[in-house]
């Protein structure tokens, strides 16, 4: 296959950066024929490239390097079609000018397959306006997504998208149209073909990026709730890592279904080959983040989009961090005593945890979809949630039975202004709301902490509250500020203010 | 008193901006014996503070109207000393370029006391050095505060300050160093002269409103934990607006005594004169906010510092503006039945809520803390923490007789971590999670949203933990991401990655 079928000694695709992602990102683009042109800072690593395509293709040939950004250009076909996937930052726009100085044309491609961040994005492909089209693609997936098929969110100029989207349908990961599940096939040089493909165009500038940057924030809320309910079967039921990975084994033959359920029962049950004991104990609890789910979380309060559970995963995180005050403190603050133990049977502390997490993964992904909608009113981006949660449910982090029921959702109705409002995520949340709440009391009681189960249920409270009690913070305000308040039975964005009567305190009226 | 006594003609002070707080502030610096020329585009706004101070000291003459930048620095005691109360923005700069523009020098001061974000602050200080001293002070206390006695969090240069000083002392809030309460006189003409003043030096640049910013983020948490409490006594046990203003007048008489719960009694049993019903029942449901708190928020996601409760006020300020769809849902969603109601007697459910506030208030000062203390590592402020509890006391909208208890804390020990490590600290919250705990399983079971009490809950049991699940999270995300883990038996810093097998799943290591 060529996207040029003409110039058959050129290169289809230019390719810039051959980390882990990238050179995995080539490697699946050659098993669908397209011959790459790559190019690295480090020399090293177009080697290592070459070596892996030889070694899996057998004959090799399929990338070839280069030493520089002008033999690039020289090896690939016209109009050029150039990907990076470098780190973001500075160096995406250092990249950029090195291949104006190197010729590329106003017809060119250059698209940006890192992480890099939404406003960047935005500021791109104004600034690059006729110079070449700055696309962007978001990527999600890992290191085996990148080599078998990634979740891909395109985003940018739709005359670009037009040449892009036959390479992106080829390497995106596939969906079985019939049962919308994951069509799984890790083998080089045969990726799977037939399918719907994991790749739609998402919108105008930095959508794809914005969408992705939800994906990880709602990532982070799925790993956190997994971890507390894991927490409190280890610390209220005193289970064994691997008695944990059975149970989650079995939950991902029900609703919770996912990967990240699939990949923790595999975690839970491995062993550290060197001291014999369940791995997980001898990982160090401090985690990591890239900036993904932060600046999610920051995006949702810039934009007044409730996000509680993604922000409460992120400072899990950051709590995770401070490990030697947190070992200083476990030894000067309290807690209940743990063998004042769980009153309720083991299974049925079991089945509310599973609840739980089920229920509140709905409110997650009801605070992520409609911090989207936000996001794309406010821009105009059109975004299609259907077709966002559709391109979910393989290849990504993420992926899970589950994305299909909010494709449902959607289809159902695209102006779907909450998750929670659509009838099935009703019924679900009604049938397990129960043992979801016992959960929480039950941890709450132990001294366990269950920070993101319990922001879903103050979402998911608050969200269903006709009055909440905001009017005595307007009243609050309104008293040492002046800040002014509406009224229920006067129209809307009328304001009110009281003279506030206290024999100390004299009153000042706005 | 005058700053330059031998120029009697001239005032001491020059002030811009005569809004709601400005004129309050011209009105303190007046009654403290400051002679002020005034300035404001509206020029209404300046004869409205010259009628009030006529009105107020009889004979008036202590605000003089100016037309002009240039008549204001004609007007002034050389060298200048000039003060914004504007909006935050450019407006700032525009202003300070009119007065370069009418003559202002390099030893003039003027003072940003205005809510700007700090890192226009740093921005500015730098900005204008050579030409004058940009120096800032934020003011806490609303509109009676800024009359009669705020908390002024001051920073910039220190010569500046030096100056500046004898008039902060004056108009500020007073503490009565025996007792550590606010000494509360609200008088024209007849300030507060004696007791500690809430006024100290913060740091360089935009300590001051970094300061300030935090103590506003800790107010929004203050206020949302305030809402819980009343929200459970209303829906839970049925409870009249007058009954538990009620229980707050007495919750005022203990350690929960503040500004804040003062009030919230006050405001509940307040009558609306128009339908005789109590007011908070016609004030509308949905909460302003002004940025503070959500870029106090965005500030503990970006340094890295946990402030969960801090983030959940800001989220239901947002969840409560949501109101359309909130009374959709309260007529889809389901919760528990609210008959089931709650099983213990209504006094001991008071006194879980009573303490649940209590302890969850000590949450969010300590996140509070926390984050300014990882901000003054950043920034290399080398915050007082002891004074800044000292200077919150009294003028500001937290005053507490619980700040006393934090500034004893910092003054038995200056490096304390986090004040959940304080003795005094540790053993209030003992003595009060068991009804803390049964607060939010109340809540939770009842259907009754309290994400404020329970994002405290969980911050204080992960604190104390000494192994959080971050183990499991970290092997997630090596699983999918490669993103390696560091080992317990290892040395810190060492970084570990394993090839985990599977048989459908090809492994490529980092």
């Amino acid at each position: 296959m060529s996207l040029s079928p003409e110039s058959n000694n050129l290169c289809d695709i230019g390719f810039i950066g051959l980390g882990v992602m990238g050179k995995n990102l080539a490697l699946n683009l050659a098993d669908n024929g397209y011959k790459i042109a790559a190019f690295d800072l480090e020399h090293q690593k177009i080697e290592e490239a070459i070596a892996q395509d030889k070694t899996e293709s057998g004959t090799g040939g399929r990338i070839i390097g280069c030493s520089s950004y002008t033999e690039l250009l020289a090896k690939l076909s016209v109009p050029h079609l150039i990907i990076l996937s470098i780190p973001a930052g500075h160096i995406i726009d250092d990249v950029c000018h090195k291949l104006i100085d190197a010729g590329i044309k106003a017809d060119d491609i250059i698209v940006d397959m890192g992480n890099s961040l939404w406003t960047d994005t935005v500021r791109r492909e104004k600034e690059y306006e006729g110079q070449f089209f700055f696309f962007s693609t978001a990527v999600s997936g890992g290191e085996v997504g990148a080599r078998f098929g990634p979740s891909l969110m395109p985003s940018g100029d739709r005359y670009a998208w037009a040449r892009i989207e036959p390479v992106w349908h080829a390497i995106a990961a596939k969906v079985d149209p019939d049962t919308g599940r994951a069509i799984e096939r890790f083998e080089p040089g045969n990726p799977v073909k037939i399918g719907d493909p994991c790749a739609t165009y998402i919108g105008p500038g930095g959508a794809g990026h914005y969408v992705k940057m939800v994906h990880n924030g709602i990532e982070y809320a799925d790993m956190q709730l997994i971890c507390e309910a894991y927490h409190v079967m280890r610390e209220g039921l005193a289970m064994s890592p691997q008695e944990i990975g059975e149970v989650f084994s079995q939950w991902n033959e029900g609703v919770l279904e996912s990967y990240l359920i699939e990949i923790s029962a595999e975690v839970l049950k491995q062993e550290d080959s060197e001291s014999g004991q369940p791995l997980v104990d001898i990982i160090l609890d401090k985690a990591g983040q890239k900036g993904t789910g932060l600046w999610t979380a920051v995006s949702s309060l810039e934009i007044g989009s409730p996000a509680p559970t993604i922000a409460q995963a992120v400072y899990a995180r950051s709590l995770s961090t401070l490990k030697d005050d947190r070992v200083t403190a476990s030894k000067l603050l309290q807690g209940p005593k743990l063998n004042h133990a769980l009153k309720q049977d083991k299974q049925s502390v079991i089945q509310c945890l599973h609840d739980a997490l089920y229920c509140a993964k709905i409110c997650a992904y009801a605070q992520g979809f409609q911090l989207m909608q936000m996001a794309s009113d406010e821009h105009g981006w059109s975004l299609d949630f259907a077709n966002i949660a559709k391109i979910w449910r393989a290849g990504c982090i993420i992926r899970a039975a589950f994305l299909q029921s909010i494709t449902d959702a959607y289809s159902r109705n695209e102006n779907l202004h909450n998750l929670l409002l659509d009838p099935f995520f009703i019924e679900q949340i009604n049938i397990h709301q129960a043992n979801w709440r016992q959960a929480i009391a039950n941890a709450t009681l132990l001294g366990i902490p269950c920070g993101a189960f319990s922001s879903a249920i103050a979402y998911y409270d608050s969200y269903r509250c006709e009055t909440l009690p905001a009017n005595l913070l307007q009243a609050q305000r309104d008293f040492f500020g002046a800040h002014t308040f509406e009224r229920v039975d006067q129209p809307s964005g009328k304001k009110f203010h009281v003279e506030w009567a206290s024999k100390d305190r004299p009153i000042v009226t706005a």
